[in-house]
């Protein structure tokens, strides 16, 4: 059977802050953030809000993820970013795992000529190969974020998350209709 | 003074799931979503979610918005989308003040050949002269995001938000250190 | 019978040059170059290179075109272009045939809010709907420019271009390979 | 005194060709080509017409390049590149000088996780670190390519340029009118 973490919005807002704090703690304020797609969308959003960082650019990485994965490794399918030149540039995604993807980032992001670059994730991986320089939790389960909870229940329909019928009504009509 | 609406992400995943239902009921499914940046990352990544819609593009607009503000056009700063040539697409923002963003990135995107554009945002003002395809509420106060809280509350700091006191010691400490 | 007209690098070079002497004695010397793909890149390299002008962008349209075709509405496949905002753009192209191509690539920099368009093609058809602010010579004849002669050969293969045995040989030998 | 090679049109077209035939030859028919920015366009526009091969990518790179310079990394400024997941790819670009412009190409497409990346250049210098897998002749003088010509009498008027009578007095306009 398998272990789920299920966070709440006020969990992610949280950890969000004290990654937040950290940074600043440090005398790290980046110039840009460049959010990992799609996982990182909304940490790069709320941290953005918080520090008053109003550069967030994109790295497209696909990366296959489940429960039990045959590993593959993660490709970048495009790079919506330009002009990060001397800049100090913070990579955000929501969780590293094996932390291929945002190795894969820090990889790609480094070519454009940054000052300075440095990562984080509100989740890690303890068996993760990469630990972000900035995390709120290492969590060994399998984490189902409030935004790709659907996703795991479709798949995983015992999933421990919240108002499961309205999905599954709504998911029903959707399987209904032809695309 | 100025009356604020402050929506809690129950209220948020609610207003997404609405107009989710809604665009199933039309059959409107689309093959891609098109997020305004930086407002409408976080209902387009729920939507994809709830939708299992995995293209996700973007257009960055930029436009000041505010509460006492002085009207400018809105001016496009980035395409980061291609390939919706003969693809339905859902352009999402958060909300819908003046229309002109929605309308400025239903023009851009027009050109890219798609099939069919819709349009939706969780909330519309009752003046904007555009209103979108869909949409889960018309507000007339001023709406704090829990994606643009910080924004709104460095400018206003009366603004109804919670744990602004955590906010404001971060916010402290982060002018204290040079940039 | 086609009647074609065959541009030797000379005259190409030439037309470059007439159409910047016209923008220089115009005071109009843009900021930033946007290229029409792919037919815009090599009017655009020597313009660029001409005047000086270090900041080429790209638009990837496409739009069939020919001797005897059916019209089809340009369609922008990508935007490789950002931060025009309140700059001086040209937007070149190799000809304006009907001008609907330098028509929607002046249509999508539009909305990226530069200060002003203008539009220059080496050749223009006297037939066009839209002739460019800048142009070297009208032509009514089918043109055969040096950079797409071979996609022109392959299909009519009794145009009259030069060293069409070397290009047969070689295409013979590309079509024994399977890809 | 600077030894300087000047090729005509027909040189670069040669060029082009002989890097086409090897390529056919050696069964290698990239299914995009990636030009390095903005040396690379003309030759991969030229080679796209001769191969019949019509994705063309941009990959934007700078390089102070010059006689006497003192060398500095080659950084990149934005990626125009989506999609070369499985891809055979060519990178492309006029000349390899130290090698290390072509090396941050193929590393960034790299990630893109292409099935087979090679890579040409119509020149190379003899002291590069790296040789392209195709290239047309190794040139041991300063290569005044017909796109750049202008760029380098403008820092050196005594190169041995045709035409410069005309450059000059347009470029003494140019510098009579304010931009």
């Amino acid at each position: 059977m398998t272990d789920f973490y299920v966070p709440k919005w006020e969990e992610i807002e949280d950890g969000v802050y004290e990654i937040a704090k950290k940074m600043v703690e440090d005398g790290f304020i980046p110039d840009a953030i460049v959010a990992i797609l799609t996982g990182g969308v909304i940490p790069a959003k709320l941290l953005s809000d918080l520090l008053d960082i109003d550069v967030i650019k994109y790295v497209d990485i696909k990366f296959y993820r489940g429960v039990k994965k045959h590993q593959e490794k993660p490709v970048i399918k495009a790079i919506y970013a330009e002009d990060l030149e001397n800049k100090k540039v913070l990579i955000i995604d929501d969780v590293a795992d094996t932390g291929e993807t945002l190795e894969a980032g820090q990889n790609v992001i480094s070519m454009l000529g940054p000052e300075l670059i440095k990562t984080a994730t509100i989740y890690v991986k303890p068996w993760s190969r990469k630990f972000p320089d900035y995390y709120f939790k290492s969590i060994d389960k399998w984490i189902i974020f409030p935004w790709d909870k659907w996703d795991v229940i479709r798949e995983n329909p015992e999933a421990p998350v919240d108002k499961k019928e309205k999905f599954f009504e709504l998911n029903n009509k959707l399987k209904s209709k032809s695309r």
